[in-house]
C-alpha cells in the first residue's frame, strides 16, 4: 500500500492499546424465572439426589460417596445423596479459583463476576476453506492452539479437535507438549483415565519447573467432567473428578442436557437435571478433598424435535443459560455455560447462533465461556474461517468489558463550541488527538464501501477471515520456553512412548 | 414430502402459536455512563441551546421559537433557546403515545419498556441473489413493504428503500397506497414538505374513514425527523416536525450523529451534541402545540477513521445506545434507536454488525428498534435475503420478550423420576404433550446434519432465505381493504396526479 500523508500521520500518532486479559463481566444480568422457582429447582435436584439417586460406574466412586455418608446399592451402582452431604461440599468449594497460565500474566481467577472464552473444544473435526473438512489431525490441534494463543480475548486453551492422526494411548503427550510450547495460556486436560491424567500432570508440573507439593498448592490447569444423562456419572469421568480433587486441579462440571432427549424437555425441567447432576459431581470432588477447586456448569440446549438434533443459539438454550446462572449464584460458584452453532458451515446462521448464545451467556453471568468461537455442526467441526470471524465479536464485547465508563467519556464541549453549524469534526483537535485511538479496530470486518469493495473481488467476511488465520500462522511462534525443559518434556516423551503410552480407561 | 406415522401424528398435535405483538422489553438496562455523568450530559446539552444556539433554516419555525421565548438572530438563523422553555417542552410531551395501524390488533404504544421493531429503512437501493444491486424500484416498494407485513414481529412501516423509478413529486400517491393496501401496521410519512405531507394526511385519513378531528384527537402515522448535525434543522425537516404536531401526528426526532464526523468523536460527546438537536426539535412540537406526540431518538455509531465510512454494530454504536437510553430514561420520553450493518452483503459480518447493534438498543431499552433487519453498506441499501436472515434474530428476541417467567417454567419431576440412567426424554408423556410447542420453529435456520445438508446442496443460509421470500410473495396479499376506500383512493390519486402532484420542498 502506497503511504500518503494521512499514513505518515499515522505512524506517529498514538496506537490504540487494547487489554482484554483479566475481564469482568459488565453486562447487567438477566434472569429467566423468579427467585422462588429457582430455588424450588434447587430443593427438586436434593430431593432427587436424596431419593432417586445417581448411577455412579465407578467402584472407588461409589466407595468415596459411601464414606461421606451416602447410601450405595451397589447392585444397581445406584448412590443416594443426603442434602446435608451436598450441602456440606457447596460450603466446602472455592468460590474463587485462581489457575495459572503459563505465564503471569496469562493467570485467570474463576470466580462469578470475571469473565473467560474459550473457542470451540472438542471436535471430530476440522474445517477451513483452503483443505476443507477433514478428521482433526495433529497439525490441525498444533494450527489451532495457536489462533488460540494469538487472541487475548481467549483466555483458556481447549482441546479444539482431536488430532486424530495420533494413537489415543499417545496423544496426550502431543496435547500437553502443544499447549505447553504454542501457548501460555490457562490448558486443558483430558480426563481419560488416572494413568494419562498423571501423566499430563508430571509433564506440567515438570515443564513449570514446580515440586509437586508447589503442584497440589494451586491449580494449573483444568479439565471438563461431562456427566452422561439422565443421572449417570461414568468411570473416566468419576475419576477424573477424583484425580483432580486430589491433585488440587480443576475440574469443571458440565452436564449436556438436551431439551426433549437426554432431559426433560422444558428449560426447567432440563436444567433441574443438569444441576442434580453437576451437585452429585460436585459433591464427589469435596468428598475426595475438602476444598478442591471445582466449577459449576451446564450446557443445556434443545434438540431439533423433527431430527432429534442438538441445536444451539436458539431461545431455549438462551433461557437455559440465564437459569443456569441463576443457580450457580445461588450456590455461588464460578461456572460456565457454553455458546455453538449447529449450522453447516460459517454462514449468517452459524454466526447468528453463535453470537446469540454468547449473549445469553454474558446477561447469565457466566465465567467461563466455551464454544464461544469456530464451532460448527453442533461441535462436531471447528472452523478456522469462523474462529476468525467469531472472534470479531468476543473482541467488541471485550471492549465493552474493558471500557468501564471512563472510555469515550469526555464531552467534547469545546469541539461542539468550535465547530459551527454545518461544519465538521473531522479537523478538530478533539479528533485529531484520538483518532488513532478512540475506535475499535476490525480484525475482519471491511468497511471498504460498495465500489471499492467490488473492484477488491467482493470478497465476504468468510473469504476474508482466511487470510487473517493465515498471517497469524505464518509468524513464528510467540511463546518463548526454557530450552532445558522442552528438552527433559521431550526426554519425558520419549520414554514414556517407548514404554507402550497410556490407554485411556473406560 | 412423504407422510409417515411421525407426520400424522403431528397433524393432530397442538400446533405451536407465538405472539410477537406488543412486546415489552424484558432485557435488563445497561448503563454507558454514571448517572452523574449523564445528568451533566444534560445540563451540557441545555447549556448549548441556550448559550450557542441551533441553526434553524425555516422562517417559520424561527418565529415559532420567538414566539415561545427563545432568542433570534435573523441574520444568521440562529436560536438561542433557554433552559426553562426546554423544560417546559419536555413536561407538556407526552410519555405515552398510542399509534393506530390499519386494523386494532396492529395498533402499538410507544413508551417506555415497550419494544417495536422495524426493518432497515431509507436504502436508495435493493438487492436480492436473483436480480442483483439495483437502485430501489416501486415494485421492490410494494415486495418489501409485503414482506414486512408478513412478520408480525415488525410492527411499524418504514420506506424501506427509495422507488426511484416514481417520480418524486408523485411518490407519495405510491407508498401511501402500498401502506395501506398491502399492510395495516403503522405507517410512515415522508416529511417533504406541507403539500406532500398534508395530502398524505388526507389520504390516511380518508382511506380509515376519520373525520378530520378524529385524525387530529390520536396519532395515525409517523415520521423520521433528521437534524442536519452539527446544530441546524433544515427546512423540510422543521416543516415535518411543525406539520406533525400540528395535526397530532408522531415525529420521531433522530440527529445522525457520526463520532468524529459530524459530531465529537467521543461516545459522550456524539451523545450530548444529538441530545442537544434532539431537544431543539422536541421544543419546536411542543411550541407548535403542547402536548404533540414526539419520541426521542438518537443514530449515533462512529465512522471508520481510515475512509470516513460510517459503521455499525461496533462498540461505540453499542455504547451510544446505551447512553442515548440513560438520557431518554432522564427526559422519560419513549425512544428510537437504530441497529445496522455496513457491510456489503450479507455475510458473516453484516449478520454479527447487526445482531451486536440490535442486542445494544435492546440493553438500552429502546422503544422502537430501527434498520434491524435488511440493511447493509450503511443504508445505502435493502438486501430481501438479509431481511429474512436477521428476521431470525428478531423472532428469537420476540421468544424471550414474550416467554416472561412462565414459558418453559415447568420442572418435569415426573419424567425426572420416570427416565431410568442411560434412558432418554424422547418418548415420555411430559415430551409427547410439548414436542410440538415447546422450542421455537426456525424461520431459516436449517438444522440438518453435515450429510444431509451436502446431499441438498450445501446450501448456506444467504441462499436458503432467497427461497423463504419468495414463497412469501407467492402468496396472495393478506390484508382485506374496503372496495370503496380504495376506490376512493385511486380516484383521489388520479385526481391529484392530474394536477401536477406535489413537489416535495427544501
Amino acid at each position: 500500500m502506497r503511504k500518503g500523508r494521512k499514513a505518515r500521520q499515522a505512524d506517529d500518532a498514538p496506537k490504540r492499546k487494547t487489554d482484554y486479559r483479566n475481564l469482568k463481566n459488565p453486562f447487567p444480568l438477566m434472569k429467566a424465572f423468579s427467585d422462588d422457582h429457582i430455588a424450588k429447582m434447587h430443593e427438586a435436584a436434593l430431593d432427587t439426589l436424596e431419593n432417586l439417586g445417581v448411577k455412579v460406574l465407578l467402584p472407588a466412586a461409589r466407595e468415596t460417596f459411601r464414606q461421606g455418608g451416602a447410601k450405595v446399592d451397589e447392585s444397581t451402582e445406584m448412590v443416594y445423596i443426603g442434602r446435608d452431604i451436598v450441602q456440606a461440599a457447596l460450603a466446602s468449594a472455592p468460590k474463587s479459583i485462581p489457575v495459572a497460565g503459563g505465564a503471569r500474566d496469562r493467570d485467570i481467577v474463576l470466580e462469578l463476576g470475571n469473565l473467560c472464552f474459550q473457542p470451540g473444544a472438542g471436535a471430530p473435526h476440522a474445517t477451513d476453506r483452503i483443505k476443507g473438512r477433514r478428521p482433526g489431525t495433529w497439525s490441525d490441534y498444533q494450527d489451532l492452539t495457536r489462533l488460540t494463543q494469538h487472541f487475548d480475548v481467549l483466555h483458556m486453551v481447549p482441546p479444539l479437535i482431536e488430532p486424530q492422526d495420533i494413537p489415543i494411548h499417545l496423544r496426550h503427550y502431543a496435547t500437553m507438549e502443544a499447549q505447553m510450547t504454542l501457548t501460555d495460556k490457562v490448558p486443558f486436560v483430558f480426563s481419560r483415565g488416572t494413568p494419562q491424567v498423571e501423566q499430563s500432570f508430571e509433564m506440567l508440573r515438570d515443564f513449570r519447573g514446580l515440586s509437586d507439593a508447589e503442584f497440589h498448592a494451586g491449580a494449573q490447569c483444568y479439565t471438563i467432567i461431562n456427566t452422561n444423562s439422565p443421572r449417570t456419572i461414568d468411570i473416566p469421568m468419576a475419576q477424573g473428578l477424583i484425580d483432580f480433587a486430589k491433585a488440587g486441579q480443576v475440574s469443571i462440571v458440565t452436564p449436556f442436557t438436551l431439551m426433549g432427549a437426554m432431559a426433560p424437555i422444558t428449560v426447567a425441567g432440563a436444567i433441574t437435571l443438569s444441576h442434580t447432576e453437576a451437585l452429585a459431581a460436585i459433591t464427589l470432588t469435596q468428598l475426595t478433598k475438602s476444598g478442591a477447586p471445582v466449577c459449576y456448569g451446564t450446557f443445556t440446549s434443545n434438540v431439533d424435535m423433527k431430527s432429534g438434533a442438538p441445536v444451539f443459539g436458539t431461545p431455549e438454550h438462551f433461557r437455559a443459560s440465564l437459569a443456569a446462572g441463576q443457580l450457580a449464584r445461588l450456590i455461588g460458584l464460578p461456572w460456565r455455560s457454553a455458546s455453538g452453532s449447529a449450522a453447516n458451515s460459517n454462514d449468517v446462521q452459524a454466526a447468528n447462533e453463535t453470537q446469540f448464545g454468547t449473549w445469553g451467556c454474558l446477561m447469565a453471568g457466566a465465567t467461563v465461556i466455551i464454544h464461544a468461537a469456530g464451532w460448527l455442526e453442533g461441535g462436531l467441526t471447528v472452523s478456522y474461517e469462523k474462529l476468525i470471524t467469531d472472534m470479531e465479536v468476543l473482541q467488541m464485547v471485550a471492549e465493552l468489558c474493558a471500557a468501564g465508563e471512563t472510555a469515550g467519556a469526555d464531552l467534547g464541549l469545546d469541539a461542539i463550541a468550535d465547530v459551527q453549524p454545518s461544519g465538521h469534526f473531522f479537523g478538530t483537535p478533539h479528533t485529531m488527538e484520538r483518532y488513532q485511538t478512540e475506535f475499535y479496530e476490525p480484525l475482519v470486518a471491511d468497511y471498504s464501501n460498495y465500489g471499492t469493495w467490488q473492484e477488491r473481488g467482493a470478497i465476504d467476511a468468510n473469504t476474508r477471515a482466511t487470510g487473517v488465520w493465515q498471517d497469524i500462522l505464518a509468524r513464528p511462534n510467540p511463546v518463548k520456553s526454557d530450552g532445558q525443559a522442552v528438552g527433559d518434556l521431550k526426554d519425558y516423551i520419549a520414554k514414556a512412548t517407548k514404554a507402550g503410552g497410556a490407554a485411556p480407561v473406560s
